[in-house]
């Protein structure tokens, strides 16, 4: 490991402090909420995630300095703890997609990072609220942050809703059904994991009140960036298997999910997912001034579809 | 049946063909959404709904003149279009809540309103998304309803959140396994039925520019309304399963449903039931000024606690 690399996850783990903090806070000012769905609330929000999405949101919004593309004409920008606040509120959309992702309706799964899921540690009925609770209180925060709030909440609505990452779950289990090509994994990717990658960026760039142009440049660079994640998660899939269970390729085939390693091999999934990772380092980087900020959001960047794990 | 009752009811149907071609432009503008998501959106949509909520939007916008209270400072008004427009999407977040609600391992029901739940003509996981994207969209809808629309998303996510709404159905499943007394049932009725009533003339008021006061008055209104309307429904349940089924009242009771008759009996939960209406419509005429609007909107309100069916 370099210094460099050392570095970097040191970052990585002290703003995940910073998010925790943040959603506890949202949490806790939340009043009249029924013990039981806060204690449900609370065990898929603080149950140990990477918080890629609210680090990504924040680390744009640091790497957006004065001299950013579209900063000419700023309007409305945010102090950080609004930034804060919005990236909280990605982080309740994405656990909420889980808790719902999880029931046994959908993926049936009884355990996530090593912990019961929601309804296995409560009961179905009160997971699908504590989602539900989870969505709606993620829309009042976005609410009060700041005067592009409703632009906020627009952008929010659209990535997480019917066209964007729910759209991607309907794609996803419809494919369960069906025979699929390179395209049709390429729109269910696109929904239920790139939209809200892109949400992060687009938000970021909102908050530092950069102009529509370059927030819907963020917002295309984080959909490649998004993109090449979810490959390298059927990567991983694949080769984690591989290495860990002594397992042929094939798990993702078996369960009937859609993949580029399923339709097109591993081989050329690799390469695709180079490719889109490449490009959106590329998009991401030009609309950046230089400096710390810019290369430690890169990093990430490039994290995101080269990471082991 | 009188001259006034009659066109009174013209009135409302003829608001429904308004309210329902508002949802359908909604759903039809969005676009990119996967075709059997937006089939279990559809079908649940228009399922032949009363449209109260929608409807009592309208009818307080329409009430709120220049003369109502709060009407000297102004601001950031809609037309009546753009508040037609809140009223859609008041309308999906409810739509949203019933389909969940009706899920199996909620309240598992097989018809509403005569017809298949969204579950049972799809699938459970479909009806899950159709609910979650039905929230999304509703929040969409709401982020570009005019100048202060942050603020219409505030009310309607802490409305609809784990505080109101979803809120009051995790206290409906609680109460399934406890003896409750009349506060409880309150506060079940608050959450589950009453904070999306009051949202609704709040945001009639808010889409007319009137001032915080009158907004939060609107609001109190509509919650004594919206618990007047649900101990009117509990009493319903027994008094017309009496005259149409032949039973004795006690069903919501063998279905361990928390309610005002089941707690004090029917005699007490008529005169509550009595006095919440009175108080909400008396409450509600003191913010409107003169008019024909305003009898139209007190006639719904009234209608409310006290109809037959």
């Amino acid at each position: 490991m370099t210094l460099a690399t050392e570095r970097w996850q040191e970052a990585m783990a002290s703003e995940r402090g910073t998010v925790e903090a943040a959603l506890r806070q949202e949490l806790r000012s939340c009043r009249g909420v029924p013990v039981r769905l806060r204690a449900a609330m609370a065990h898929s929000l603080f149950g140990g995630g990477k918080r890629l999405r609210p680090i990504l949101l924040l680390w744009t919004w640091d790497a957006l300095g004065p001299r950013a593309r579209g900063g000419a004409r700023r309007r409305g920008a945010v102090d950080r703890a609004t930034a804060l606040r919005a990236a909280a509120a990605v982080e309740m959309i994405h656990t909420y997609s889980l808790i719902h992702d999880d029931l046994p309706a959908m993926d049936d799964d009884v355990l996530r990072r090593g912990r019961p899921t929601c309804h296995v540690a409560f009961d179905e009925a009160t997971a699908v609220l504590a989602g539900d609770g989870l969505q709606a209180l993620a829309f009042a925060v976005l609410a009060d942050c700041g005067p592009r709030a409703s632009e906020l909440v627009r952008l929010a609505a659209r990535a997480a809703g019917p066209a964007g990452m729910v759209g991607g779950q309907q794609l996803d289990l419809d494919a369960e059904q069906t025979e699929v090509d390179a395209n049709t994994v390429r729109r269910i990717h696109a929904g239920k994991t790139a939209a809200m990658i892109g949400l992060c960026l687009a938000l970021g760039g909102v908050g530092r009140g950069v102009d529509e142009e370059t927030v819907a440049g963020l917002g295309a660079a984080g959909q490649w960036l998004g993109l090449a994640f979810q490959g390298a998660d059927d990567l991983l899939d694949v080769t984690a298997s591989s290495a860990t269970l002594g397992k042929t390729p094939g798990k993702d085939a078996a369960a009937g999910k859609a993949t580029w390693v399923r339709v097109e091999g591993l081989e050329a999934a690799r390469r695709r997912t180079r490719r889109l990772g490449r490009r959106g380092r590329r998009a991401l980087a030009e609309l950046l001034p230089e400096g710390e900020e810019r290369e430690r959001l890169l990093a990430l960047a490039d994290y995101m579809w080269q990471r082991e794990r």
